[in-house]
């Protein structure tokens, strides 16, 4: 199958860079992961570090400084350290034991990186203390509209992360465009974006962040990102039988159609997507405002991260 | 219990204020919610009559113009009659159920009250049409930070009501800690507090808002007005036995209290809450900042209005 989607996946047209600290800023963050304890078995270390966050995020902010590259880094090593935890002991298909875990970390995105009370850092364990760490750091980018952004983002990942426990715990899959829809935030991409802009010095002005064809730009963009993970890493999913949150499983169920042709439509669903986002750029640019080529680069840099990065990666093996 | 909720409620020490309009536009919003299909049954508009959506808004604006005024009144309305939809027919106890009609309305906030394909209204019916209509309303408020706001949390509250849906499908109480924190978002107070800013004409820049004594503030605020409801609706909701999303009945049962403790608890902590409120109100507005009187007149309204909203509704007898 693997072979399949790398021969019938578009590759995205946008040059494939990396950032040349990647390797030794993903070291530090491994580092970092220990440190706080959010990786505390040789077996989790070691999931962590076949993830590669370095690679994806040196791949999403190619030209970033080491402070800002860090902090990408270091956002996409509590994303997969938490969704390890979540599948490790059933954590993520039980929403009445996700819904108190996602209620601290809330209380802890509300201090917005400012002071936090010991006893709250206490109760979240080092899943709420490294969020907060990474709170404060985006706080001492002096970015407020980024802060805020990423601080609701964030939000609205936790939140969507009880609608896909409930449904584990249920046995639902899902259709296809409700899928989609919440497969966008499940995928902390929001987030991680945000923090590729401070990488790529975005920062596009609440005017134009409420054009609703930037606000479809970046939907697409996710979409481009989650799908290409699903198409990837089908093959492992199905062999561990986790669940059904991928996109080859929402057609598969709501089309009735077997594995092999459900990964051939969603193979097509991401092709066509990667042309829409495309033709979308090219009329959003030709206005040719420098905080919105930055602000598509960034995504453009996400698109072909992921990619190059799910070929590469061997967490989907 | 009423009488003792009245008795030992601290009254909040802000004038009691009815912007002259408030009857008029609440009429209004009656007529809007049936061309929209939002209520098609005479029980269903009596219910919402009996609600006082005009009287509720009216307090919370009374200074503002008849537009700005009739935004707030709508998305009360709309909130009412989407609670009224998710009850009735059992709706907001099956995630299963809700999920796709979230999963619809997400899409409708996407397009950031910019044009929506028909499809898409068709798809998500009166909810959907109607919630568009108040995005295209704000939108052409011209104030794309407060669109931008309104948008995202509107898109928590729905998340969040996953959360609620998931406990009441499981008969589940959450802790008190979890409630509070989930309660700010399902009690949807922050997308109401943003369209009051409208009204108020704050506008808080990013700065100001990433500081976070303000987040405090606004936490403090909606927990106020949350917990207010939840007084005075204590003994309508115990006698129709509806769920445990009530902060008397996680007070009971998390500390083994009867419901005359209970219910003396969380007016104990409204009352400190509202002490709280008060102290750190005084010490933001200290500063003097225009933007920031504004921002906490408008939650203030919100404190005092809903207290005096309550007093009056018959929603809640």
């Amino acid at each position: 199958m693997r072979r399949f989607v790398t021969g019938a996946l578009a590759e995205p047209p946008y040059p494939a860079r990396v950032n040349e600290r990647a390797g030794a800023v993903g070291q530090r963050s491994a580092e970092w992961a220990m440190e706080l304890g959010l990786v505390s078995t040789s077996d989790a270390a070691q999931r962590l570090d076949r993830a590669n966050a370095g690679d994806l995020a040196g791949r999403a902010c190619p030209d970033a400084g080491p402070e800002q590259l860090a902090l990408l880094t270091d956002l996409i090593t509590w994303l997969f350290s938490f969704d390890d935890s979540c599948d490790d002991d059933g954590l993520g298909a039980d929403p009445g034991r996700l819904a108190p875990v996602v209620a601290r970390l809330l209380q802890v995105l509300e201090r917005l990186g400012g002071p936090v009370p010991a006893e709250l850092l206490d109760a979240t364990g080092p899943t709420g203390t490294a969020l907060h760490d990474l709170c404060r750091r985006v706080r001492d980018q002096h970015r407020p509209v980024l802060l805020l952004r990423f601080t609701r983002q964030v939000r609205e990942y936790l939140l969507a992360l009880l609608w896909e426990a409930a449904n584990r715990k249920h046995h639902r899959v899902p259709g296809i465009s409700e899928y989609v829809q919440y497969r966008r935030h499940t995928g902390a991409v929001y987030p991680s974006f945000t923090l590729t802009d401070i990488g790529h010095g975005a920062e596009p002005d609440a005017p134009r962040l409420a054009d609703p064809r930037l606000s479809e730009l970046e939907a697409l963009a996710a979409d481009l990102v989650c799908w290409c993970n699903d198409v990837f890493s089908y093959d492992k999913e199905r062999r561990l039988e986790t669940d059904g949150h991928n996109l080859v499983l929402t057609i598969a169920r709501e089309a009735g159609q077997d594995e092999y042709a459900a990964l051939a439509e969603a193979v097509r669903r991401f092709n066509t997507a990667l042309a829409a986002y495309d033709r979308l750029e090219t009329a959003v640019l030709a206005e040719g405002d420098p905080d919105v080529t930055r602000f598509a680069a960034a995504r453009r840099c996400w698109i072909r991260g992921t990619y190059d990065w799910s070929l590469g990666a061997s967490r989907y093996q």
